[in-house]
């Protein structure tokens, strides 16, 4: 087990219910022992869903499930498993997913079309559905509107702290609940850097307005975090609506007014998420924000602030805390996009290191060199040849990195 | 100083001269103390030259002067130095390539576009061309044909290794000799990352020939190699021909039959180097091939091959000895080229580990982790779907490499 991250919270907020969502957790024994490795959420009838999933050309068995069901647009439960990911595991896999799906239609008397499914941990590994027949109907039994800290704590790999957020929003004459559970980088069993994320609203969105709502909130929050570049068979977000708000008539297209508040409080939770989960990437010491101004386009800005923040020539710097900004430079040079050497201003923090292609006159080595021991660093860079700006946010690259994830069958 | 490369050779071969050149090394005290860090070669009149160069759009100033220079096609000198890389140093950059050249013009009795320029080291600083003065009149004073070796090392970084190559080949009624010498270490990625590689031949090719025959030659090897996927701002790789081998006559097309035996000299030289290079990558332990077969086209079998032999989490894997074939299922499906999880396989050496997107049923873990132990490792991967075939190579990643690029500075 890692040491915790820097950025572990010294407490958890406490959520709110929200209604018309009953979440269980369990032990199953997939591969830990003696914590739970399960988690049910039940929803109401007439629980909308939206989903956005791993873009990999080789997805898991449960995303394969998640897409497919996500066509009917209503979601009744969601069974999420830790320890296995159920990641090429062939024709075995989707029978594992058809299998425990089976189980929680059966036990929370719904559609199996109704039941989502997503699993994180080893891939490869064939896994054992049967271990989820008594689980699940005694989870439905036990069901509660509360647990979301457990909730979170049981779809948890090798995160080094649960993450949760929650949000309340004025909605037309009445107000919403939003909360949401997350995971990110995993180690000790898990085989790769798998982001789950679960958000479960009372708001009385209709499905499509909820999956454009959706679309929107990810690009800048979690398509916009990096922890080591790499991609995941599993990756997987859902937001479920319940529609069981008091007091809130139905949202049915994506210009209601009303929306306003709520996107805005959305988008603010999934940021909140998707930090936590860099925060908590693995080995990771500093919480890195690239801000790329100046660019040709939004697009050229964001692939530039991808190239900085995968970058591992820069990710060590930051590591050792040193104000590498000519690494930065390297980083703009090979992201393809438009740049303009002598036109380039780089910015520690307020502190400008490098303009118009030069190191700052009144660079300061020192003065760089104490900002770059900040938990937080921010980098900014001014392309000078457009209006593009975007931002994206990483972790450092640090020796446990590498020891988590070179050490950990050995 | 980080510990020598494990691939470090026991013993360096002896280079033969190669008529018209001559080399001299010096100490200019450009930042370190106490070993060479400038190398003069010299060209007779009528030397040919080619080159290709780092694709980032920030590049060197060095880069831009050689560029320029290239379009004379003709080399009578070459200065490189160590220590500073004179990037991103704007005016002042570009003066001192210019005062630079124009010492060694001078001292070498030749034109300043016949002089090219290389620089290795810190980014942002700027260089300082009086340090040249009076040591490049001395270098051309003492300049012999036979200090390849020490040439080599005078261009070393962070290097643990000089890396030198020589070949001889039959041409026509003659014979000639083709001797080379490179430095990597950090920022290696294809479009010719930090790298600086400089081949000198006495074969009598016409420029235009010269540079098919470079460009060409780069594809399978430095084109096909990476450390850490970062891409330097100076990687140049220049190719002189002096036309001095005895008994040859000029070779004034692409399609002289003669030029058979020489592309497959140079091809064989060019991929000595450049798996030297990778071999001695930021705290490599471990020299990796990765084939990718089975692909669409043979470019979505190299973009395949570079997603896995760049993807953080494979190479850490291989760091760890762990025969971790998920994290390469990860790597093919973020890629981003055609796929199909179902008819995947992939080997660790000749042990199959997966087969038509499934553990292998033989798998054994023993075994696998027995071969990961190697110091070479092959990884296939056979995606079943088309015809394309390709392959790069790499190293894995350490906690030396964020060790020697955490503290370059501090």
């Amino acid at each position: 087990m890692a040491d915790p991250s820097p950025f572990a919270p010294a407490s958890l907020p406490e959520l709110p219910p929200v209604a018309g969502v009953r979440l269980a957790v369990a032990e199953a024994g997939i591969r830990y022992r003696g914590r739970p490795d399960v988690l049910l959420m039940l929803f109401d009838p007439g629980t909308a869903v939206a989903g956005v999933f791993t873009r990999s050309r080789c997805p898991s068995a449960p995303v394969d499930w998640c897409k497919s069901a996500l066509r009917g647009g209503k979601a009744r439960a969601l069974l999420v498993n830790s320890g296995n990911a159920n990641a090429f595991t062939g024709r075995k896999g989707r029978e594992a997913v058809r299998i425990s799906a089976g189980y929680v239609a059966k036990a929370a008397k719904c559609a199996a079309n109704t039941v989502f499914v997503a699993s994180t941990g080893v891939i490869g590994e064939p896994l054992d559905p049967t271990k989820f027949a008594g689980v699940v109907e005694d989870a439905v039994w036990r069901s509660r509107p509360t647990p979301w800290i457990e909730a979170a704590r049981a779809i948890m790999t090798t995160d080094t702290y649960p993450k949760v957020a929650t949000r309340s929003v004025r909605l037309g004459g009445g107000s919403a609940t939003i909360n949401g559970i997350a995971k990110g980088a995993g180690m000790i069993a898990p085989d790769m850097a798998t982001m789950l994320a679960f958000v479960a609203t009372d708001a009385p969105v209709a499905q499509p307005v909820l999956q454009k709502l959706l679309a929107r909130g990810v690009t800048d929050t979690f398509n916009a975090i990096t922890v080591d570049s790499d991609t995941s068979t599993s990756d997987t977000l859902l937001l479920f609506a319940t529609g069981r708000a008091q007091g809130v008539r139905p949202i049915r297209t994506a210009v209601d007014p009303r929306l306003k508040a709520f996107r805005i409080a959305l988008h603010d939770l999934l940021l909140d998420l998707a930090h936590q989960v860099v925060k908590d990437g693995e080995g990771a010491r500093k919480f890195v924000e690239v801000r790329v101004k100046g660019a040709a386009t939004k697009q050229a800005a964001r692939r530039i602030a991808f190239s900085i923040a995968n970058s591992p020539l820069v990710k060590t710097a930051i590591a050792g805390e040193d104000a590498n900004w000519g690494r930065v430079v390297m980083a703009v040079g090979k992201a393809g996009e438009k740049a303009d050497r002598d036109r380039l201003s780089i910015w520690f923090g307020d502190i400008r290191v490098a303009h118009k292609g030069e190191r700052d006159p009144a660079y300061s080595e020192e003065r760089a060199s104490t900002y770059m021991r900040n938990r937080e660093i921010a980098i900014t860079v001014d392309l000078g040849i457009g209006k593009g700006a975007d931002r994206v946010w990483t972790c450092d690259l640090t020796k446990d990195y590498v020891a988590i994830n070179g050490d950990y069958r050995s």
